[in-house]
């Protein structure tokens, strides 16, 4: 009898949404202009207006780390120092971009919880950097990862506060949104409450953790910032010739809110996780679920045993499982991973228990 | 009456090739490693190296000037200078991308012909370089394209003799071989010969301009030269998450030599308008049409008029038509664009008896 | 009737020892090759072999900042992590010149004692770096602030220890002897024991702040770092066409052990402020003095009185002082400063009883 | 008999005005503030606000080098191209610093005279840059070198038709003064008048070149262009901590009009030569003697014979001969060097004829 693989490792690992191959499909027809100029970027610039309710520029590009990096080189001088939390994917998975882009930009990290920055820690941290001495590296723009890398999500007023700071003080506030469709799920506000009305400058608007699979999004709201993107993009390699296809994938994704229904879907497995075995003795849940990722901790044996199990997931700790949760997530999979953890749960304890 | 429209403008104004669609369905089923480490970039490396009779290392990357720019890179100190045509797109087309991925690399441009660097260019150029002196950006490689951005093709041995230069004195040699498929076409040899049994040591495979839609490759030859390009990609947001649907676009362009053909429709057509045109008095080809391009001279009143009549392509001048073949060019496009000059330009010389 | 100014704010305040003038008029005669070709520098070669004991390749540059950066840069791949103190110059006071430099390497802080990086923390810090992961920043180098910038000394020990655990992963061992001199005296060793013999790679070797003017320098013991200094540096604008007048200052530097006379005076200033305000209640020195800088926490009303007192020095926190000395801080400077700590503090608390 | 050593070889070579040594020393007594902050550091902004008689910022840095390529940085986004003569400084011998600097900045070359830029060669290059089109450079300063690196001075009206092009395009003007006295001594008009009134916005003002010994400096015109420079400058090292010893050798450069005096000398010596050298047959002049260069044909065996008189000088190619004088140049100097070309080539010429 062969177990059946059950893969909560991340979403990259997953499918794209159909809807997004077939929106390639009909796009590959006739001849469109080279390098963004094509009617479907341009039917892209309006969508995304619609959607976000503000004049955005929207500038389609392969990855979440070629979004974050464009975005913040945009926003700072080689001088800039951006604030982010010690979690963020900036600081922990992208080989340093932000510093590349940027041409020699630093990270300054900010201690907060679960994965945020805090206006009160933003405050502080502007406070003792040394504005205008030429020494220091110059407070240029904070990063917000949302859903945050731990699975939180920041609430409409914790970002305005943050955004309140950093523009007090010139900053631009960057939104790492690469599970931008989750958090918004979560929160249950307009996509414009959640970003620009909210003083977000410029947005990752991440595609691929949710049912995407080649193209994610740079959306700016502050004209001015937009300027300098479209140079540093061509520079890097990351403007498609035939644009067509990577924006026809964005329409797509958003069509009919395709984006908001596979987010709660995701969201939903993870709430269900979530409430199954957070009753559990021995199971520790270790940060909010809010978005589609729990932070687990149990028992060495049991993680052993779940990988028996034929289980996917990442291990970030001895004892820690991280579970990621994506749009296909289905049901089965849910009572198969709660299903296992409630067993060798159990199974653990008994042993204790006979020793 | 409407008037058909006709493209000649660029490979990029064009459709993909279905087989490379159809494998992104194919590819989606089941979740897979993200990053690369899927089976589909695992059986791309495998199926590049019987294409390449050589143990290879493949990166699928989103665009040309990506694989340019990581290749040189690669290839390169900061201090380094890369020998280029003027012509070529990495002096003309990509923002200095060579020089912000490697850290201040400079270009030095070899005249040469139709786009080429020769042997005796490239010797005499390293010979006062000032080899070891520090005030000097030190020779570090070469930049071939082939086709060339001039539509002429390097020879077999062409390619050779500046490798042999190259390698006597240190540099890397770079192929740019965003139209290597139309070369290899009119070459006729195989891949390995037209490659690195040649010199080459590191290979910008072309995808995108011969039916492909978002992924271009850079092959390595020479095992040292890969041990950086994944930092350089990775840091430049240039690795897709869900490697597989590249992947999957370049395995499929490449079986059953589907490239070959594909490349062989597009020069077939460039030849067919060739060799219409030739005869035709007051009308001058001004570089060899070994590729997918032309490059013709014609009166201005008839390149307005063959705008008029709805076809379309990029002037490079005031008396000079890019015309660009892609391989869904159809006979009925030659044949309307032939008879569009043929007619205006005997026009014009009915209206130059008659004054 | 005036008071006179006593200065402890930093050695940059401080004047020249005159030998290192006088030596720049002895250079100034004849001619002599440009660029670092001249016999001066040649001969500065040679002496710093001597004093080394080791064959060293031997960099005048304006400033410890330059040193450091480029020290750092030839021992990176622009991928590289780079560990060090959060107090470290680099961290704190360059302006991310080791990003620059490096075209994107990361600074990493580990946390210990008194400004110093430990073993231990060193050794975590890479096993958990993601050491080979192409999203990871790639332990590179480790910097050793000696003496450290809250005036400790590292232990013979102390540096070896670290360097083993860099050596036996592949990072090189970078020194910021800005303060060389000073803790070379206090550690009563060779200069080949505080360096190459205890795992040091490459030395900035401090001379600005010990009776320098305008140049300190980068000491190479590793040949292989060596290899790209020179074109780092001409690119940077750090190669002085009149080379001589820099290495003349060097050789004079060293000359008859002046270095060190110079650096024991300064630390014998530290040491007896020391001794004197340490038995005073209400005066808490807050990291060993083993340099020339001492950091005294005080009553801020105490900071307040030194000042109006005129004595010069920095605060750094409401309550922190730190207190520099120099090579020609005088026994009456150490008798003002530690006559009018112990006063305020006397009168402080008289005050405090009183009330 | 020993012969004299006579050097023609470099302005690098010489020796310093004694005055600027001497300024040294009367820096030398009290502290002052690092990094600038110091009072001759002040008195410099004010002295050269006098020389310019324009409210000019001032940075002392240690190469010409440094002050071309942060000049050229702080007027560039990294995206900019940057015009010179295929003869520049910054093109020939800087390691590509300004493309370090600027983040991956191009450097374009257009042909012109004697190492001159015109007016209409950039206005041209302009025209055809691509401006506004992201996969180009985008045209961002022009560097004029006064004197040129071939010997010749850019009159007051050609700085003026170059200036006027670029401002009417946008790009700023850097001036490579690194013989700017040389030239102002040429042409007989104010400082004002040769950089600023001409529509100079930043001039890299030579010293080392001219007496200096270890300091040029940036002196910026176009106030909005100071604001960076501060910051490139501490990122890359070339901000001296104490400041003053540079700030002092510039005050006394200027001081008396010694700047002036030295330049005088030594292009007083260059026009000696050339005046006694110009009747002769068989030697041609290359490029207008303006300065204090000379660049002289001569047949192989001449150039041969006047290496074993002693003379020292830089062949630039199998007939030419590159004479550079210095502030200290003697009339003995300028005599033996006539003297020995006047005699070798007549011998020449005596064993021709008796062939």
């Amino acid at each position: 009898m062969t177990k059946s693989t059950i893969d909560f490792r991340s979403v990259n690992c997953g499918r794209a949404a159909p809807e997004l191959l077939e929106a390639l499909t009909t796009a590959n027809t006739g001849t469109e202009l080279g390098y963004g100029a094509d009617t479907f970027t341009a039917a892209l610039q309006t969508r995304l207006a619609e959607v976000f309710e503000a004049p955005v520029r929207v500038f389609p590009v392969p990855t979440g780390t070629a979004a974050n990096a464009v975005a913040l080189a945009a926003s700072c001088t080689p001088f800039g120092a951006v604030y982010c939390s010690p979690d963020a994917h900036i600081n922990t998975s992208e080989c340093n971009a932000t510093s590349f882009f940027g041409g020699g930009t630093k990270l300054v990290q900010l201690a907060g919880t679960f994965g945020k920055v805090s206006a009160d820690a933003l405050e502080s941290a502007i406070a003792t950097a040394g504005t205008g001495l030429a020494h220091k590296s110059q407070p240029a723009a904070v990063n917000l990862v949302q859903a945050t890398d731990l699975g939180a999500v920041y609430s409409i007023d914790e970002i305005a506060a943050v955004s309140r700071v950093a523009h007090a003080q010139g900053l631009r506030v960057h939104m790492d949104g690469a599970r931008f469709a989750n958090a918004l799920a979560r929160l249950g506000c307009t996509p414009a409450e959640a970003s620009w009305r909210a003083g977000v400058d410029v947005l990752s608007f991440g595609v691929t953790k949710n049912g995407g699979l080649l193209a994610d999004a740079i959306v700016v709201f502050a004209p001015d910032a937009a300027t300098s993107i479209g140079f540093h993009l061509c520079r890097a390699g990351l403007v498609w010739s035939k644009m067509r296809f990577a924006s026809a994938q964005i329409i797509a994704y958003v069509a009919d809110d395709l984006w908001l229904r596979l987010a709660r879907q995701a969201n939903a497995a993870a709430t269900a996780i979530a409430a199954r075995i957070e009753p559990i003795a021995g199971v520790t849940i270790l940060a909010p679920v809010q978005a589609n990722e729990l932070f687990i901790d149990m028992a060495p044996a049991v993680l052993s045993n779940l990988e028996k199990d034929g289980i996917l997931f990442y291990r970030r700790g001895p004892r820690l499982a991280r579970i990621v949760c994506r749009w296909d997530t289905s049901d089965a999979d849910v009572a198969a991973l709660t299903g296992s953890i409630s067993l060798h749960v159990a199974a653990a304890a008994a042993a204790a228990a006979a020793a």
